[in-house]
């Protein structure tokens, strides 16, 4: 069976072999007669993947037992106000570090919770690139809140700052899983699934025990933080095939070497289509500047708009799915997440030089 | 392939013909190379699920046009608070109908977010039966919320209140698309999808378009209704596996002949086994009164913990899954939602007959 060549955003491909297994134990999860999502989310077979997704997810993150992982729902978008409505103390302002239309989403929901500024902002220089910040956040932090990955922009944190003064509060939602990071350095991490680790409608959340105390009795019950902590994510119903899915994704990554194995991986793909646009005398033109490249979403455009539509165009005539940058800059954007194979990177960059050579 | 008896409570069966058919189309979602959970949420192909999944959800409940249909997340308990949160207007009350550990929960919630109040409960009476309700609410009702059908207790509203001063809003969760109802009588009806309407994950809101203005502008944007209304429930990333899937259970639905077709089978279904319970001179004792039982759940126990214990011990065997009462009240319960067969309830009813002539 032909595979499309999947370049999508989010949602996004997912690996083959996941799909297959999950087909093959469809109608009939480990002889029980039941699909995964027929079983109750208190029987043991349950128990059994929300266990696995958690346990592996900490062994590939080498995720430190002082932090919960929970699965959520809701996607970032949720977390955006989660995360203030949970940690942003009175007298205490919540900073984010703005690299993108997702962070600007951020601070404006945390601004509808309590107070909450830029600290640092990309966005006269058109989110080309991640801004620097200082070791020492300002001492009123609540937190400081960046986006690791921006997809729109296709910018990416290369290093975090270690903070020595406030917990750093990362989304990773498109970046989550490609890399290895050192998670002591974060207070909290959320991610949406659909980019890394499966399908939408499961959100990670990887929260440092110490933060769970800044959750107020008052929130209401879903939206605290110590809630899901306290009941393993099983307070109510969790989206049960997603967490399957998500584990089933997980075992792919530690079956083909883990994250050290993935980072290779995409690097060496990013570096592919970097190469083309680096190599290409201006013909496309990247969007990120080289420093803040993201090795997730590779962004640019061509000289004029109508050479950018010809080429997505063409593109879509040879088969690639979902090349077209967000609509809100335009241009084209091919998403490398993990599933994305070198194969279908170097049929992309075929098509780019062929395109080049006769356009 | 031999299918589990499946009676759980939630989590529960899926009809067999829709597994079949997403299992066939897992990895080539109408030859596009691609599954449905890799597609873009604006890619036509998923549009045309997402639409579809609400022009089936209006056509089988005959929801009219002066209502939207949203497609949400985070379960019926999320809705406990979002519910409040966009309805519940300063200087007004929102009543509650008490039938059960769920609208405890509805209520509770409600609390924390303003006035909130029970207009009748069933508690002193172990929640047996459905509390009657004077046809107009407080002066100063938002809103009167009830619970359609109560998983844990087994009972279900036969009739449902025509209010004429506030809006009535119900928790369908358990009994959604089991049998035709007049939307028209509600002004929101809100229902996790587990148990009739597909896997957990998704969560179907109907909400009465005049309503819509009650949500406050300084609402986070994910919990208002009227973020997802304006965006068609694509604000951002909608769960769009559990969507898929839930377009495919609504097909089933129509395909067997709507709800008028799905309540008489239902109502067979529950006949079958409150028969035995009724013939077995107190061998089998149900909890919910005869006039306030439910087609979804029948809750029954034996006349000593032990027999209860040695019933459940060999229905286990026999392979009966799920039977086990809610921990909170004990005892037995059968879950007969729409994908649970004739053929499956004969069964079970064959196996009480049996058990009660050995023990």
């Amino acid at each position: 069976m032909k595979r499309a060549l999947n370049f999508n955003a989010g949602p996004a491909a997912l690996p083959q072999a996941v799909l297959e297994k999950a087909q093959k134990e469809w109608l009939n999860y480990l002889d029980s007669g039941m699909a995964v999502m027929e079983l109750s989310h208190r029987s043991a077979e349950y128990e059994q993947i929300h266990d696995s997704a958690d346990r592996l997810l900490r062994r590939l993150m080498q995720i430190p037992d002082d932090y919960e992982v929970l699965f959520l729902q809701g996607g970032a978008s949720l977390q955006f106000t989660m995360v203030p409505m949970n940690l942003l103390r009175n007298d205490e302002t919540a900073y984010y570090i703005m690299t993108g239309s997702w962070s600007e989403k951020a601070l404006s929901e945390a601004r509808k919770i309590g107070s909450a500024a830029s600290l640092a902002s990309g966005k006269e220089g058109m989110y080309k690139n991640i801004p620097s910040i200082e070791a020492s956040a300002p001492d009123d932090a609540s937190y400081v809140h960046l986006t690791s990955n921006n997809t729109i922009f296709g910018t990416q944190w290369q290093t975090f700052p270690d903070l020595f003064n406030a917990p750093l509060v990362a989304d990773m939602s498109s970046d989550i899983l490609s890399k290895p990071i050192n998670v002591n350095q974060f207070g909290l991490i959320y991610a949406g699934a659909q980019k890394n680790l499966g399908p939408s409608g499961v959100t990670v959340v990887i929260i440092k025990k110490d933060l769970l105390a800044r959750s107020d009795e008052r929130l209401p019950t879903m939206l605290s933080y110590q809630t899901h902590a306290k009941n393993r994510s099983l307070y109510n119903t969790p989206p049960t095939l997603s967490i399957y899915l998500l584990s089933l994704v997980l075992e792919w990554v530690e079956s083909i070497g883990g994250l050290p194995a993935i980072e290779k991986i995409n690097s060496e793909k990013a570096e592919i289509l970097y190469d083309i646009i680096d190599e290409s005398n201006g013909f496309y033109r990247g969007h990120a500047d080289q420093g803040s490249r993201s090795l997730m979403n590779v962004t640019f455009k061509l000289e004029t708009e109508a050479a950018t539509g010809a080429f997505l165009e063409q593109a879509k005539e040879a088969g690639f799915i979902g090349l077209n940058g967000h609509r809100s800059i335009g241009g084209c954007r091919a998403s490398l997440y993990n599933a994305v194979t070198i194969e279908q990177v170097n049929e992309l960059a075929k098509f780019m030089k062929t395109f080049r050579k006769n356009y």
